[in-house]
Formats: C-alpha cells, sequence, structure tokens
C-alpha cells in the first residue's frame, strides 16, 4: 500500500495517514469487513514509527470508520446510512432514488452479529490462533514453481489466450483432467468435464439450472455454508439430514426419499467439511442404490478428496456409478490454492452439454490463462509433488489438533464431547452431547484466544448446533496444540456453567 | 495440438490423426462446436503433409463427428444422442438415469440453426470475411506490454494473491477506477464500485439479485443478445422498444411507464451494441428525467465508450444522475481484450454492498492476478498509448466499410437499406425500410463469402427483424471494402427477388 506522505506539510504524518484511509473508506475502496495492514507492517512499509500508524488507526476508530479487534486486527466497518442517503449537496434539489426499498428482501443483508460476537470475546493485546478457515497454508503455496509456471505461460502467450474463452474451458487442461479422472474410474464414456471458476460456480450453476423454487434438497447436517446458501437462493427447501460416523444417515434420507419428492441430493462423502467424516464404499454403495431407485441425482462435493493422511482410499462416489447419476465437482483451490479460481464438474454429456451452453449467459466463460498455469503446474508435476508435502504437513497439523484431545480419552477430559479424528480434509468437528450451544462454546473458546466456527454456521437455519469446527490447516503444531488446551479449558467452563443459546445465530460470510 | 504419430505403426498417419481426435471428441474434450486446427496450420504443427491432415479430417467427417463449412474451418458436431444414452458396457444391468427428461426445458438448449444456416451460405473454397464479432482484434493486442505486466506481477507475487480473493475486487485496481471514475463526474460521494468477471457477470448480477419472474425490463430493440438472455433467465418479460437515431425512443419508453410497472430499464447510451447509435446529451438528460419521475433504475451499459472515434463526447448516463438511479457497467474487454475477465459495477452503496456480498456465493471472488495485470497496464499508460492506437485502427475500418455504403448517397445504391454511420464501436447496422428478412440477406451476403449478423440475433424472441449488423472491429479495410460490395450487392438482389422470412429464427451462441 503506497501511501502519500508529505512531510513539509504542517499536517502531522498519522492525520495524512488516517484522512487518507478515511477517504479510500467513504469512497467505498476499502469495503466493510476489509482488514487494514497490521500497524507494524504498514510502518515497514512506509518507513515511519509504528506508533505514528497506530495513531492514524486511533483517529480512524473515533470517526467510527474502523473497529480495532484487538489481536485479529483493525476492520472497516460499515460507513452510516445516514451518508449514502444524504443527497449530493451539489445538487439538493433531485430526489434520491430509494435503493434499500427497491431492493426490499431480494437480496438478503449480510448479518455478521455471530462473527462479531465471537471476534469480540478475543481479549485485548492477544493475537488469537484462527481455526477458521479450511484453506490451503498460504505458507506452503509453491511460490517459485508458480512464478515459473506463470512465466512460462506468458511467454508462450498467444493473442487467443486473451480472447474470450470457450465456455468449457481451456482444452489441454480438460484433456488433462479427463485423462486423470479416467485413472480413478471416474470418467465414463458418456461423461463430459467442464472447467468453471472454482467448484462454488459448479454448485451455482447446477443449483441455477435444475432447482426452481419450491424443490426439496438433500444436505447432511452440519454441511458446507456456501452449498446451502446457493440452494437457498434458488428457492429450495433444504432438508438437512444427520449424520453418523461415516457420513449422511442413509436411513433418514430413505425416509425423506418416501415422505417427499426430492429434486438433488449433496453430499461431500470424503473429508465432509465441517465435520471430516467419511463415507466408506458400502455406505457409498448404498447411497447410490438408494439415490437411484429414487430417480435422484447426487450432486457430489469433491474439493477435499485427495487431502487424505492416513486409512485405505475409498473410491468417489462417481466411480462407482453406473447409472450416471453423479454431478461431481473439483476443484485445486483446497490442493494448490483458489486464486485462480479453477474448478471443474464431470458429469453425464446430456447435462454437462447444457450447462457449459448456459454458463455463457453467465460469464461469457473464465480466464484461460489461469486454467493455463493450472494446466502447466499439473504437466511439470508440481501438484504432485505438492500434494505429497502438504498431506505430510496437514497430518501432523491435525495430530497435533487431535491427539490432545482424545489421547487420553477424550470422554474423561471433555466430558460429553465426541469427535471422530478425520482421516483426511482440513478440519475436525466436535459435537456436544448432552447439548451446548456452538455458539456459547465458541465464544469461551475465543476468550482463551482461539477462534472457532459455531455449528450455526453449518445449518440451513443458522440454528445454534450443538457443535464446533476447528480448521486446522493453516496452523502451526504448537499452535494447534495450545488451541487444543483452550477447546478443553472452555468446553469444560460450558459444562459447569451452561449459558443460554442465542435464539438465532446467522453467520458471517465468506464460510468456506 | 501434440498429437502422436508412430511412424513405424502400420497404421496410416492420417488414421492414427482421426482416431485421436475421435477419442477427444468422444471424451467431450474438445466440445461441440470446437473448430479443428485449419489443415495447413496442424500440419505444419506435425511436420507432415497438408493432405494427411484433410484425409484424417474427412475420416472424421464420414463418422459424423465434425462438419467441415469450407472457408469457415471444421467444426466439432453434437456427438449423437444415442451414444450419451447407451448404457456403459461394464455394467449393463443399471438403468442408466434420464438426464433429458429431468433437466426438461429448465435449460434452453442451444439453437444454432440460423448460425448454421447462415455459415453453410458460404461456397466452399472460400475463406469468408468475419463481420459476427464486435471485439478487439487479437492482432492487436500489446502483447509485449502484457507480457511485461505479467513478469512484473509474478515477480512480486505474494500468497495472498493466491488465496480466496475480496468479494470486492483488487484494492488497487478499485482505487484508480474510483480515480478515474471522478474525473468523468462518474464517482459520487455514495457510489462504490465492484469488480466483476466481465460486464457481463454485473448484467448476471443485476438480473439475479433484482428481478424476479415476471418483472418488465425494457431495452432497445435490437439489443445485446447476452442481455437479453440473462434477462430472460430471471423469468423477466422483456419490452423492446424501438430506437431512432439517437438510441431508445423515450416517446415509446414513456407510453411503457404509463402502461405497466417496469422493474428496470438496459440502455446502451454510447455506440449501442448492435446499431452503433449513441444519445446526445438532451436525450440523456430526459432518459433520467422519465426513469426518475416513474422511479425505474437504469442499467448503463458503458462498454463500447471509450471507443470514440469522432464527434462530441456525451458524458455518461451516470455522470449526469443526480438522483442516483444508474447502474454503470464497464469492461476491458473491449479496449484491452476480454480474456482476463475484469469489468466492473458503479452504482450507489446501497445497492452494490448488497451485490458483493451476494456475489460471494456465486464464484467466492474473481481472479486477483488478472486484475492486478490489468492494474499493471493501467498504471504503465499501457491502456491510454493503446487506446489511441486502437482508435485509429477502428476509425480507418468504419470508414472502409461505411463509405462504400454511404458514399455515392445511399438510398440510390442500396434501395431502401438505411445505415446511421456511428461515431464509435464496434458494429454498424443497417436497416430495411420496407422490411427484408435479416435472415434472407445474412445468407445472400454469405454466398458472397461475407459473414454478418441477421437481425434475429437482437429481438428478445428471435423474431427476423429486418436489418442486419455489420462488427468491422477484427477485419483489415481492403476486406472491409470487398465487404461493402457484397453487402450491396446482396441487398440489390434480394429486393429484386425477396424470400420469405424464415418464420422464426434462433441464434448460435456465443452473440456478443
Amino acid at each position: 500500500m503506497q501511501i502519500p506522505i508529505d512531510p513539509t506539510s504542517p499536517r502531522p504524518a498519522h492525520e495524512q495517514i488516517s484522512a487518507h484511509f478515511a477517504h479510500l473508506i467513504r469512497r467505498g475502496v476499502l469495503a466493510p469487513g476489509t482488514r487494514l495492514p497490521a500497524t507494524r507492517q504498514l510502518a515497514n512499509a512506509l518507513g515511519i514509527a509504528r506508533g505514528t500508524v497506530s495513531l492514524a488507526y486511533d483517529n480512524l476508530g473515533r470517526s467510527g470508520l474502523v473497529r480495532t479487534a484487538v489481536g485479529a486486527g483493525t476492520f472497516v466497518l460499515e460507513t452510516p446510512a445516514s451518508a449514502s442517503d444524504t443527497p449530493s449537496p451539489a445538487r439538493p434539489t433531485a430526489t434520491r432514488f430509494d435503493w434499500r426499498g427497491y431492493v426490499g428482501d431480494r437480496i438478503p443483508p449480510a448479518d455478521d452479529t455471530v462473527m462479531a460476537a465471537v471476534l469480540e470475546a478475543v481479549p485485548p493485546g492477544i493475537e488469537p490462533i484462527n481455526l477458521l478457515r479450511p484453506i490451503p497454508d498460504p505458507s506452503l503455496v509453491p511460490l517459485d514453481d508458480v512464478r515459473r509456471a506463470f512465466r512460462d505461460v506468458s511467454r508462450a502467450l498467444r493473442p487467443d489466450v486473451l480472447d474470450y474463452a470457450s465456455a468449457w474451458g481451456y482444452a489441454p487442461l480438460r484433456e488433462r483432467l479427463a485423462h486423470d479422472l479416467a485413472t480413478l474410474g471416474m470418467d465414463r464414456a458418456d461423461d463430459r468435464t467442464l472447467l468453471v471458476n472454482g467448484s462454488q460456480q459448479g454448485l451455482d450453476l447446477v443449483a441455477r439450472a435444475l432447482l426452481r423454487p419450491g424443490d426439496v434438497v438433500v444436505t447432511e447436517r452440519p454441511a458446507y455454508r456456501g452449498a446451502l446458501r446457493v440452494f437457498q437462493a434458488s428457492g429450495a427447501r433444504v432438508r438437512a439430514l444427520p449424520m453418523d460416523a461415516f457420513g449422511l444417515d442413509l436411513d433418514a434420507l430413505e425416509r425423506t426419499l418416501r415422505a417427499e419428492p426430492v429434486r438433488l441430493i449433496y453430499a461431500t462423502p470424503a473429508f465432509h467439511n465441517p465435520t471430516g467424516r467419511s463415507m466408506d464404499v458400502d455406505r457409498l454403495k448404498r447411497l447410490l442404490d438408494i439415490a437411484g431407485r429414487a430417480h435422484v441425482p447426487i450432486v457430489e462435493d469433491g474439493c477435499f478428496r485427495e487431502l487424505r493422511y492416513d486409512g485405505t482410499p475409498a473410491p468417489a462416489l462417481k466411480a462407482l456409478d453406473a447409472r450416471g447419476l453423479v454431478i461431481h465437482l473439483g476443484t485445486f483451490s483446497k490442493t494448490l490454492f483458489p486464486g485462480l479460481r479453477v474448478g471443474w464438474l464431470a458429469a453425464p454429456a446430456t447435462l454437462v452439454d447444457r450447462l457449459a451452453h448456459y454458463r455463457r449467459d453467465v460469464d461469457l466463460g473464465s480466464v484461460t490463462l489461469g486454467q493455463a498455469v493450472i494446466h502447466r503446474l499439473l504437466e511439470d508435476g508440481v501438484l504432485e509433488r505438492h500434494l505429497d508435502r502438504i498431506r505430510e504437513t496437514y497430518r501432523a497439523r491435525r495430530d497435533a489438533l487431535v491427539t490432545p484431545l482424545i489421547g487420553t480419552g477424550l470422554e474423561q477430559r471433555l466430558d460429553g464431547a465426541h469427535l471422530d479424528p478425520p482421516s483426511g480434509g482440513m478440519s475436525v468437528w466436535i459435537d456436544f452431547d448432552p447439548p451446548l450451544s456452538g455458539f456459547d462454546v465458541a465464544r469461551r473458546i475465543a476468550t482463551r484466544g482461539v477462534l472457532v466456527s459455531p455449528g450455526a454456521f453449518f445449518d440451513p437455519g443458522g440454528a445454534d448446533l450443538p457443535g464446533i469446527r476447528l480448521a486446522f490447516s493453516t496452523v502451526d503444531e504448537a499452535a494447534l496444540a495450545r488451541a487444543a488446551d483452550a477447546v478443553i479449558d472452555a468446553v469444560r467452563e460450558a459444562r459447569r456453567t451452561p449459558e443460554r443459546p442465542a435464539a438465532s445465530a446467522q453467520p458471517t460470510t465468506p464460510v468456506i
């Protein structure tokens, strides 16, 4: 970040800095929720004292433009509504259009109350250990390999790579994926693969193309928030069914299929987010059998499936799918990095041809160049080497978190808490039975300097599920061990002095 | 394209090549509509005789996998439906899921009949002059500058650029845009700018967030097909109103606004696609006044507005908008290139904050790196220099096309054809009055080796509008002069021997 500071100005440097930020915030360039640079980082970048930056941030806080959650950082607040609705003084006569009334409830407003309450529980002066994000550790990104891939792709850059892309995506990457999926038994004669802007866009396309208001979609409970939101945006009614240690409860699924027409089943059979649980091969086969008999297709979210750390590999649901029921979603966001937005959707051609056609209207195709970089990383063997490395690192991190929680017998140490150690993925889930408010427990953990996600994030109605998610992939082992202690301590406290759960808990976004 | 050819194989090279393509087509790696490499190009790349490649393509044609439209190239066909619906022989007992029935009419199928009929009218052996695409000429892309920008961005690559992006987009580019828009009077105190994947995604977000089935949207007729499709996908009813030489007919707009509640107005005030026409300042002010009194917001598609070649610059609608009625869409796809998918949406904060929130569910944000490359090109002054260059080139191309059409008096040479020479943009529109079928004229032009878009592409119902669009930005001046001759010739012939227009003409996609 470049901030022009005029040393000859009579205005002190901290005021110049706060005025600069205030301008950017008021113009919306720094959006609500944006985290300002850490004071030390900005001071270094500008070559000034850290105290000067702190003074500038204090100014901003007094102006109501930012809030500093000590430990978590300084965040841009919503600018006061009054500012938005004041007519421009230059044209005082024009009546401002009432956007608030016009939008109405067509776009649900952001409600960050749960997240804000958890963040605010972090005591001042503590840099919290952040177990909120099941994403690849940015510090593990193979930057040199990525830079080399960029250099190679950019050297060979031809104008057609900068033209509108095929709605299907970069052909060499599709070809490579078809080959890789074939070796996993996931590429059938009538399948096609469509490249999308991350598997999130795949979910969104499926929901938009296949769901109409009132359609019933079955998911696991808890479930990935981004999927729930996409289904709900299409007007679908979500039936979130219970899970056991092997994933979706299929008896409950059968009951639901008997009780009402179901349009779509969404499931994450391998290293489910948030629970980390996986279906074994028998469960997968029975799921296919039940869905096939009911003629209900299944969206298989495969985004974590390559992150196995131990145990027997199960095939993908798609690999067992003789009926052509399964829409498989995959991504490079969890194995490499999410920033190039490259994911894919593999399913029978009859469906995918239509989705590709439909997708052109949505955004006229993806960034070919990003797909070319990913292709290069695959061809160079970078992904394979990188997977070896991150599997080892994440395995150690999982162990660092899980071992203290179950080491000497979970029930002894954490009365009424249950944890199924996952054999892969990026998160661990703790269930409380008898129930404790996930929100309350998350806040108690935050007071101990550790951030975890309350169960409410993963319920279609935002209900305060009696559980918490601990995402371990970006945190080092020592910190994870400390986090485990904080969790044990907080849960014990919650058992001793239970609080009433919040009536309704709407999560912030993005929840991943 | 790399095709492994084994010179020691008893199988002739052309069969090896056709088998390779057949595999890729059956796997869907080469999607329907994909154009195979030109025979000469592929022969050079593989170091074999051109006739060998021709033989291979003939094989593919006989297998029903491709169709060669001589002059236009060899295109992959839809694989036969029977192949898609045949059960995998490995598991003959499983009943295949009926995707065709499941999808039903939820996704409209591609209907390429109009485009196919126009393409097929091109006589064998002719490389047609292609006036179908209003896009930047790929051969003008400042490749060295782009490569340098990539190198710089990739050198400075930090892991956070590869993490999930802010839903708002890359902050330095937003900051730069806010500054540039402010100098054009387009950035008001309560505005915010959201970066999107091309202005197409901006259109799609607006339609999804603001429209519900049955809502009425007003557009120009003819109108950009990608906008019509997005509005129709949201279930909106499109009222396409007539235009005159200065754009949307505002008397017709007033009548429509009196007759029924209108939810949204979509207009392209500068260098409208397909007509190339622009609103003058009086028209802009009256449009704002009418819409303001009716409390109907306006989506201003500004995608061509920087491509002015002569005449007096008019302000953007947004720059005159004291009420905060206007959602402005902009893009770098027409000025630089579309391949990095960088566009923006500028509108009052109350709306944009909600759209940004909503947008996270759609794709979890854009490719930050592409936005960083665009930012670098702006900071380096590449866009400004490039605009000077392409304005000059496109101006000359417009003149090369338009001068022969109007040079000695259009009415004398082209009885009943009307053309308003545009002062910018990428296309010219010819109206036929008394009407001629745009589809019939486009086919007659195709028989003369020139491809133009029939009016049907730009009507919400696919009606065979009595007009054609000639997109001139990618064609050199000599070819444009020849194209003008072909147009004159074909229109004269159509007047002498009019054909019945096709009852309904559904265009292919992508139509830009």
